[in-house]
């Protein structure tokens, strides 16, 4: 096996952890635009925003300017559970795809939750239990999020709701029981319980739901609740904050040993792990610093980035949420059932989206079946059983690093391998048995639902 | 949180991993008695074990006397992938017991087959290899064998014929699409692919099977199948072997930090986690270096050390396998259903029996329902969600830790937190639902098999 003074899994000492979050927007010219007030589509104010989201969240979710934000001592002892997460090499692969390519890949699945979601979920419990809230309600899609906030509530004795998007909560019946002993309940969603719920389901009787749907529930049940607030697992900015972890652990871990990545890539459904992952490296080509191709992808089932347009949208299907300008299939797109739970959004992250529209990042989108060609390979090389959602980088990866072995470049590949798929064998067992469908939307269903953005 | 001067995870470095694997068997005054033929009852020669075993492991089988052997290359590039594993420190766990002992636990579970078994699984796939085999036969209970065998064998393109014990079979039927994912097949067991199998079924139409009736299939696979050995995940010295690395990184890890650890805990079934775990301190404490309580916690459901007698008796229900004389609860003792399926074992590893029986460790048992509130009391607390069977430990540490509050004794405790418990979902859903059978076996029904046991 090809082996270099590099080891094969670069970890921080615990005094290397990074002791603030990056925030990326403090380097972009053209920032964010503003999340509208459905109402009056004016920008929200922190007042409006304070109503559904905790106090402190909403000063990062409108801080455009500060650059760092100190991690609270008791986010930085909880982080020591399960962080820093390796930075893997993936010498074998290599070996096996016999590339000049070095393939690096940030492995976060390594908590219960199963994936980066828990860098996020216990910033935002910890700040829901300093606002001396009784709990937080949110939605969750592959159940990673829903796990790692009901491990985030039961860390700091916070009531947890869940609402779980149904095709997932059927196919993933375990997450739910991972969940209940963390202590929270969970109900799939779209559900009788909210009046957004019960318009869903009889608009679409028998729908999957999606994360649209959820998190409309979700939002409702905050807002009519006392003492509760609603928390998001992506898209939001605050959670690329939060994630920035990822990419200032990979940025400091390469830097230990001189590494400088070629190409970043990372799967894209809200863009929480993305936006995390590049955030330094984005950083630095914001300012001029360092140059890096930066590469997203998304499923062809979902294809936000690559097909959807640049516009205001409504985050929720329900409509009850504020309006974000990202690049969207139209909030009330619900995407055929596609095992990769995580990346069944209708929309990305603002900051990404900008970062898009400006230039500064490439996307591709992946149909489902060639993602579990690249996910078995990848778990029969590697050892890890990647989630679907990872599988989407890996693919990619694995494509680039053949271009190099075409090309004979040493380029350095970087990915981010979010969670693993111990809670996605169902899907394994469909690809398995060759029932997995590779459904992709047309452009004429895709324009119908682009005819019904709000004019804005 | 308590803090003191060691961090909360000590993970060594790639260069100080150890490079051979310690053999007990060595530092022993009374060596453990050797594995018997079934039909003649004289000592099995190492020509008769090779027709079941690859050739070097039955000389590692045999071996009473090397004290180290050394680890191939190949091996240890293997183990890079999910090794060392962290030593962690449970200062959470420490502060919400309000105990002065001081807790360390060493996880093994941060690789997919969710558990240690992976130790052994490579080292028994690199041998069979190395001797030009097609491939392998095995058992598995809770499936974390048949899984890590599945990985090892995919990685050296090997075939690999797993039984699976019914009963987890039925409750765990991720984990045979896991095993799929690394292309093995799995029969659920008893089957009627053997004749074994097919006895067993007769006898006892409808039973839920035990390791002991899986390995019987297994052995009669192998036998009859060209270019195939079978392999074992417990029980066997070689197995002890290997699983040693567990003990020697946690001895590393400990003497980093000058730490002496007053109580070593781990979970038994056939013995491979304890063994390994245990092994450099039982060396020390057989040598008369130092002294260690060390405490073996099995299911009171299927108690072999502490109500089981020290015999000769046969591996497996079919009564195909050597004889071994262990602390057992007959051969053909099928334990009732109990979630922790790596316990349902009825007789313990010859090593450890033949230690405990010389005084040098002790053992106690616990029932299903009380483990299973430890096993979510920790994961709400240290945030990995432990299998059942690691969960024994986490038992009688939290109850040693207890103690220490009652007596104000600032003892060092060291467990084995064996594996995770992610395909475990359904036995916690039963836990949460009340509906976990706490079955334990009366002093007759015990002594019906005891009375069965084969005169030597």
């Amino acid at each position: 096996m090809k082996k270099e003074n590099i080891p094969y899994k670069i970890y921080l000492e615990e005094n290397e952890m990074p002791k603030a979050w990056y925030n990326l927007r403090a380097d972009m010219k053209n920032k964010p635009a503003p999340l509208l007030n459905p109402a009056t589509k004016e920008p929200m104010t922190a007042e409006e925003l304070s109503v559904v989201f905790c106090k402190d969240l909403v000063d990062q979710e409108l801080d455009n300017d500060t650059a760092f934000f100190e991690i609270p001592e008791e986010i930085q002892d909880f982080y020591k559970m399960f962080r820093p997460s390796p930075l893997i090499r993936a010498y074998r692969l290599e070996e096996k795809l016999q590339t000049p390519a070095k393939i690096y890949y940030k492995f976060e699945g390594n908590n219960t939750s199963g994936s980066h979601k828990l860098n996020s979920a216990i910033a935002q419990a910890y700040y829901a239990k300093k606002q001396g809230l009784k709990g937080v309600t949110t939605e969750t899609g592959a159940g990673q999020w829903g796990t790692a906030l009901s491990m985030a509530c039961s860390y700091f004795d916070l009531d947890c709701k869940v609402y779980m998007v149904k095709v997932s909560y059927e196919q993933k019946p375990f997450r739910r029981e991972v969940m209940r002993t963390y202590g929270a309940s969970v109900t799939p969603s779209p559900s009788t319980e909210t009046a957004v719920g019960r318009k869903i389901l009889e608009e679409h009787p028998g729908t999957g739901g999606s994360l649209g749907c959820a998190i409309s529930e979700a939002v409702e049940k905050a807002l009519s609740s006392d003492g509760y607030r609603y928390v998001l697992g992506s898209v939001l900015n605050q959670v690329m904050l939060h994630q920035s972890i990822i990419g200032l652990e990979t940025k400091a871990a390469l830097d230990k040993y001189n590494i400088h990545p070629d190409i970043i890539i990372g799967c894209a459904g809200g863009g929480s792990n993305l936006g995390g992952l590049i955030a330094p490296f984005m950083g630095e080509k914001l300012r001029g610093e360092a140059d890096y191709r930066i590469i997203a992808v998304e499923p062809a089932s979902c294809p936000s980035l690559t097909r959807g347009v640049f516009a205001y949208d409504y985050c929720d299907t329900g409509m009850v949420c504020p309006l974000a300008k990202m690049y969207t299939l139209g909030s009330d797109f619900i995407p055929a059932p596609n095992h990769a739970g995580g990346l069944r959004y209708h929309g990305m992250s603002s900051i990404l989206s900008q970062l898009y529209h400006d230039g500064y990042m490439e996307a591709v989108s992946v149909p489902q079946t060639t993602v579990f060609q690249s996910a078995e390979q990848f778990a029969r090389i590697e050892g890890i059983l990647p989630a679907p959602e990872s599988s989407h980088a890996i693919h990619v990866a694995i494509e680039e690093a053949l271009k190099c072995k075409e090309t004979g470049e040493e380029k350095t590949i970087v990915f981010g391998l979010t969670g693993t798929g111990y809670f996605d064998m169902v899907a394994y067992e469909k690809f398995h048995n060759g029932q997995m469908s590779d459904y992709i939307p047309s452009d004429e269903e895709l324009q119908q639902y682009f005819n019904k953005l709000p004019k804005i």
